[in-house]
């Protein structure tokens, strides 16, 4: 489908059921608001459904692949070909988003974006490549404005493909080595603010690869100049194949009245993509956790997203996004399932 | 069995089972320390079960209910016989905690440790009621010293029984109408701070209510002199039944080298009895969730316990535990499930 006609489709959330599930959230048996967040994100998901008490049954969890070709400027502490080779660790289940999209009861789809290698075709794995790996921002653009716009539109593919074997809820994620760099720049271009404040360690680069990083993104900016007033053109001078299918996948998700729980630092520089082209799809996105590479708050911050969890994390994958999920469906179970105290025979608060 | 027997079974966490844990994690597919707090969680639970790779399948949550004479100071928005209706409600299902229970695949236990009215047997009940509710804290001691090491012994033998059944780890929480006003005084009573740090809204009073509620603790703290020296004298002055019962309930599980999520406020003020009494308990105890109560962060301060969530929930009954119990399963799959990156033929980090 075209991308404009997707982001066309993004309505406001649905007041009326908003208003019937802060109603129910209030009839509950327990103190009114004493399940704090999980009541207001109740009544979110309401809204995104259009469905006063949402169900929340299949659960997916998307982690797209890309390469990227600033690693040649050592950004990263791990060598490139480990992002084909964790695509395979995907495939077979060993990661850890495999570990805990089990233990939440999501299916994990993964989606070569842009891999730089040939992945052994495997039943399970979505191929959508648009082409082997970016072009190193720090020289030039890191794609086309045409492959930028199949990024997205590949993305949103994804989601339409899902929606047909069942998606109540989508989770965000990620693989590619080096992209916390591309992500760094598309925030410091967007937000407006120095590099150095949004560039961490990542996977865990020492200080002599943090200030390449630091480096390599000022030179993205300079190099490339992208306009913050176009989404589009951040995208494609300083942003990643999987960062493009993320967005993509979002303004889908939105489009259908399905929550999407973003992940970490590289799926928020995604969200803010999504929301640059489509200011109404924020409604729909959810912030999992604050992840401890520097910069996430602030990004979070300037998306105006309160994150569910802070564990510390910083692995990516949708990792963050699967333990969020949980507390959805927790919210979403709550609504549904729990007692009225009219139902109880319980009397409410004394006046 | 005999209170002094299980304090002498606590051990400290098994170093070994730790230090294996500590090197799996690493070995794992992903950046070293990247998933942050499940990372340390899962190694702890290691050193709790004695075992490198811990696996928790039966989970259960322990809701202990029980009366409070102090309720006659008008310090709780409802009414006394609401303990009994929720009792009810719980063994029904239609409670908070059941429905997250169910979410995360935990067995709720639903015990009286002192309601003050009889309860129709059900099979489902665990009656352990030591008399029905407390005495008026505000007036006199809560209970007798035996009946605060019956309360204690009661909760202990709870696990003892729910062991047999199967019991991996183990939430606590709880319900009583006006029992945060005990635990506010057990904390102000243990901490030697003042009362008014420590007294919250609970339910949800008014100003008025919050005034009586810190004279209550005030008296109660006047009255009975409690001996922050002696756990037990400060449970029996200004605790509860249910408040026993979860710190005795504590002791078991971690005498048995069981986790042990402690849900809230109250579950923290017994936890801080618990800890009173045996401070070896204190690495079996994990803190779900920071309690959106006032006074709470302070009291996890005290006991130098982070808690994993942070929702404004204020509710009880084991609400956050059930939570945190997802998230401590989530940590022990990643140790047990996650493939390493000789497994994966992956290379590690570049030095």
């Amino acid at each position: 489908m075209q991308l404009e006609s997707i982001i066309d489709q993004i309505a406001p959330l649905d007041d009326p059921a908003m208003e019937a599930a802060r109603a129910r959230q209030d009839a509950l048996t327990k103190p009114t608001g004493s399940l704090g967040r999980l009541e207001a994100l109740s009544i979110r998901l309401a809204g995104v459904f259009g469905q006063p008490t949402p169900e929340i049954r299949h659960k997916v969890v998307l982690t797209m692949a890309g390469d990227h070709g600033v690693v040649d400027e050592g950004v990263s502490a791990y060598p490139r070909q480990v992002t084909a080779l964790m695509v395979d660790n995907f495939l077979r289940g060993g990661a850890a988003i495999n570990v805990l999209a089990r233990h939440v009861g999501a299916r994990v789809v993964v989606v070569d974006m842009g891999v730089a290698a040939e992945l052994a075709l495997k039943a399970d794995l979505v191929v959508k490549k648009v082409a082997p790996g970016t072009a190193n921002i720090a020289r030039g653009p890191a794609m086309s404005r045409e492959q930028a716009l199949q990024a997205l539109t590949a993305g949103a593919d994804v989601v339409e493909a899902e929606l047909e074997r069942g998606l109540d809820i989508l989770g965000i994620g990620e693989m590619g080595i080096g992209n916390t760099t591309p992500s760094a720049a598309i925030a410091a271009a967007l937000m407006g603010c120095p590099p150095h404040d949004l560039v961490g360690r990542g996977t865990g680069v020492d200080d002599d690869g943090l200030t390449r990083k630091a480096l390599a993104v000022q030179r993205a900016l300079s190099v490339n100049r992208p306009d913050p007033a176009d989404a589009l053109d951040v995208l494609a001078k300083v942003g990643g194949f999987e960062i493009g299918g993320m967005a993509g996948a979002m303004l889908a998700a939105a489009a259908h009245r399905r929550p999407v729980v973003v992940d970490g630092f590289i799926s928020t520089a995604a969200a803010m993509i999504a929301v640059g082209l489509a200011p109404q799809v924020r409604p729909y996105l959810i912030a999992a956790h604050c992840s401890q590479e520097r910069g996430h708050r602030a990004m979070l911050d300037w998306l105006d997203m309160e994150p569910l969890l802070d564990l510390d994390m910083r692995l990516g994958e949708g990792t963050g996004a699967a333990l969020a999920i949980s507390l959805a469906e927790a919210a979403c179970r709550i609504l549904r399932e729990m007692a009225t105290f009219e139902d109880a025979g319980i009397p409410g608060k004394m006046e």
